[in-house]
């Protein structure tokens, strides 16, 4: 039986608009390279980059009843993510939804199916991540749950995780460790910013991750082009 | 033995451009949600949006005489569309036949093979819809039917249907539907104008489309996050 | 045991720039259409248009260390070309790698894994080819070789072969034959320049190559709509 | 509305089951290289070959009521084919529907879906052709149209057109041609039978096929290893 | 920092056995339609049906080394799940492993990945489900995480979760709900032996299920092909 | 201009043998982990393992021309080997091209395209791998090259290199190293004998190999799951 879960936790909105900030590969990162979405997940424009609470959705194949059902869960600061229960290209968002999602304070979309209207997305500004755009309509049959846990594009995610989402991909964060994954993004920003400036000016990678003795340890041979077997 | 069928029919150009406004998406719900390609065939370049009368052609793998063939029986108002007789990701079109089909009046092409000099056809502004994008170039030894019935795509196209094609997609309006479909088009862009409204101002789905008791009717459940299981 | 041969030969870069105007689809076919990688090598951004010396470069799956070691063997006019040992979309390459080969004269690069950064990269305006986008990161474990042969996304590369590669795709020119290439590619953009005029002008390609009697020779047979069958 | 068709012409037993010993491959020649689905579609166990009229079925992405109206409308000979409105790759047919087409003398099945259930299908020996094997069913809320025309993994498919499907895959035959085909195809078969036996002899395809003059005037030209570039 | 989880709750071996005699589609139906993995997890040889206790895997693309760690873990009745953390075909098990496996009364493995010594697999008869098969070796440089959750194929498992995997695909069951999930299949798989004898004998499944009424609801239309549109 | 190149070198035919007996994932270990085609190169049927000097072969997408071309140079003890010049699915070789082959003493073949005929081929018992299996025929309008280096999936090939393939794929070993790859793989297989032993008897991997101080070094950590976060 479809459920409706209400007032589900959410994360702080500070903490996720600063995830927001750093980005997805940084906060992938930072929580030890896990809770990414697979790549082919992408956003209908670019750039584009948000963070915000998930508010979850399981959709059946062909039906998208119920995205009608979770925009009545959204809370301001939110991202719907949609799952089918089996894969499906359809196109189950289009200018409709995004207007009825954006009214109600949704800040974007991210679906492992298709999207539609892809032209008036871009124009509105409306930022969503699909696996396809597809101008196939859905029908409203077969509700399925919102603000359960489910499984997206190869991720975990629960109602009120982080996600985040630009031009690389899109990637959930528990809402647990928000707040423990966000200092350890920023100290990575922080660290990656002075290695830009040496890596501007010429210095190796090999030598400022000291990387050279490890190499002669693993028997990399030099040889000069007329040496070489 | 290939043919090449002259002088077939075309859809009356006033019904035709008025389909291309109502665009890809709302042609397809109105005529019942058929006709529609696969959706990996992606416009080169975006934003676009054209309709035209189909101008058939069946290729080879790796051949691209046909196209040649058809040039000549282009008219004003025209879509050149492309289907390989096994699958092919080559080059099948880039800037000399875009060239060519533009001076015969040709609007745009749709191929379920690749195109190339797409920077070209870009800057052209003439735009093609294709599966991929290769700069692998094509022979001229195996002719091939034109303006004979094809299927492209995983849709089945006569010679002078009508083609939509947008940033969704591509979707097929039989010619002799063509007018009925675009009455039921417009109707439903009206419809969808206010409905648009409607959302915009937080009215919910639920309410709008009277789904509340078809809801409860098919079992869906609502708890409170601290009830749920 | 991995390999980096330093001192390989590049091609000379007079002959590489006037590659790259010449552009991909015209270079691919001035070869005898050889030495394309495949179609799924597509550009972080577009328009797009380079040549370089190969500085190649072969990657364990999920392990970018390869590429550090690579940056050290760089000269001006080069381009990372990079191939994974196993099938791997990781984002191998980011914002701090294209800094440091940038400041290496490195023109840019082709992977045929994925890459990330892809908002900065196009900021930089440091063009890259990949299969995937992914914020997926890498490991620094497994050491492969640098400048010798690999074959990348289907085309065999040696260290100082010339790439091109613009929004079409990523072609391959053996340095021994650049300048022949060079020659044949630039003969046929003058003729391409001039049947583009005639073709802009409504001539018809089955008159200006003197197809008509060989399509008779196949046997196509012309007929009026209603004398179809 | 979906629509079924009650009483549509079919294909005399006697050529269909001509063609099933034919085969797919020599079927397909005979017709002029027309009509082949697409090559995924793949049996559920091998070998098998069969032929049968088309049992035409349109269904809805995740529902398989459509097939049960269809079992309904079936005759002794036919073959069920199954295409989806939009791409779907649940299970839609296993052990009951298998029992209850084969009831009605419906032959095997061909699908562009998946189908579960393959261990018992394999027992039955009843056979059938599919995009996927899925365990994942499917709900029955939204008809479909029976015995009307169809486009099914490539191939126009119209009811009472026969399909010969085997291990190389499944081509469909128009009614009206159906027995110039056989005759075509055992033309064929009479052919290849002595062309065997002259390869199984040691005879060269250039030889037979008197393929020398036309490899020299493509210009192919023959040297030694010690001589080749 | 990678996690090995010792001593994990595990789900009683009858409640396990009985699930494997209901088989996957049974299973899959009875618990609602959930846990199933991708379609492209196929078994190395057919036919087969195995469930166990689900013995997890986290593995770093390329490198099997926590398969190893896994090992130690085991308990008869398992079942070994392994998941990439990005996406890898590798051949990460092969004999080698599976005897390993065997000898501490593991009774088959699923990877999202690929396996190797396929013709070595089938004889013993070790069950495997992959997404490839690939020659493909892998490293022991980075070690995951152990009998913690993960998600594979699209499905979220934990430790001590069943297993259920046949010709049809794999499928988990929460071990909180196996035995109530066992309870459903063997009710439903009485109902499909009645049911599957009346479409043996040629009932209609419109009858059966009582469906005319609820299709002529939805508008479906009967027609004589005469009479067809 | 197509080539044909005549009497290039061959390995020894015993070391080949040998190599097959050590199968595929054996070679491409003791070779250092080279030379894998694809993992979509699957074979016609199984169980099957043969070895050989590779015949190669470049066609032109949907011609088949050049094989016939090749037969010619076949000698006892050949594989051919297929890759064609843009990617293509094409039935290129069926019962007749086997037939001819056999009769040159062409112990099977590796196709980077689709074959047809597959109940035929598994008949004859003639090993064949390819990309797919499709009854799609093939035109002989365009000649290619035959005894030239090639890239065939992946994979680097020359004339008299040695095809290894079974179930698990193909290998290729460039034919100056075949014989110390022999060396390392029979090494390795003896190596592999014993373990096979101690792992049969229950010893684990983590002592056979010596891998704990190596993973309490990765900072591995042991919890029960009690205790687990």
């Amino acid at each position: 039986m479809p459920l409706v879960v209400r007032n589900t936790p959410r994360t702080d909105l500070a903490v996720v608009d600063s995830l927001a900030k750093a980005g997805v590969a940084t906060v992938h990162e930072a929580q030890g390279r896990m809770g990414l979405l697979r790549a082919d997940i992408r956003p209908v424009f670019r750039p584009t980059r948000i963070a915000g609470n998930a508010l979850t959705c399981e959709v059946a194949p062909g039906d998208n009843w119920t995205i009608h059902i979770a925009v009545e869960q959204a809370q301001p600061g939110d991202i719907l993510i949609v799952t089918p229960t089996s894969p499906c290209d359809d196109g189950y968002l289009g200018e409709l939804l995004a207007e009825s999602l954006r009214a109600h304070g949704v800040r974007g979309a991210v679906l492992d199916t298709g999207v539609r209207d892809v032209a008036t997305l871009t124009e509105m500004g409306f930022p969503v991540w699909s696996k396809t755009v597809s101008a196939q309509g859905t029908v409203k049959e077969t509700p399925g749950n919102v603000q359960t846990p489910i499984v997206c594009a190869g991720a975990y995610v629960r109602p009120g995780d982080v996600i985040v989402a630009d031009d690389d991909g899109v990637v959930i964060v528990p809402r647990e460790q928000a707040a423990a994954v966000l200092d350890a993004a920023q100290a990575r920003e922080a660290n990656e910013a002075s290695k830009r400036i040496r890596l501007a000016a010429g210095e190796l990678g090999l030598d400022i991750y000291g990387m050279r003795d490890r190499l002669a340890a693993k028997g990399v041979r030099y040889v000069d082009y007329e040496d070489s077997p």
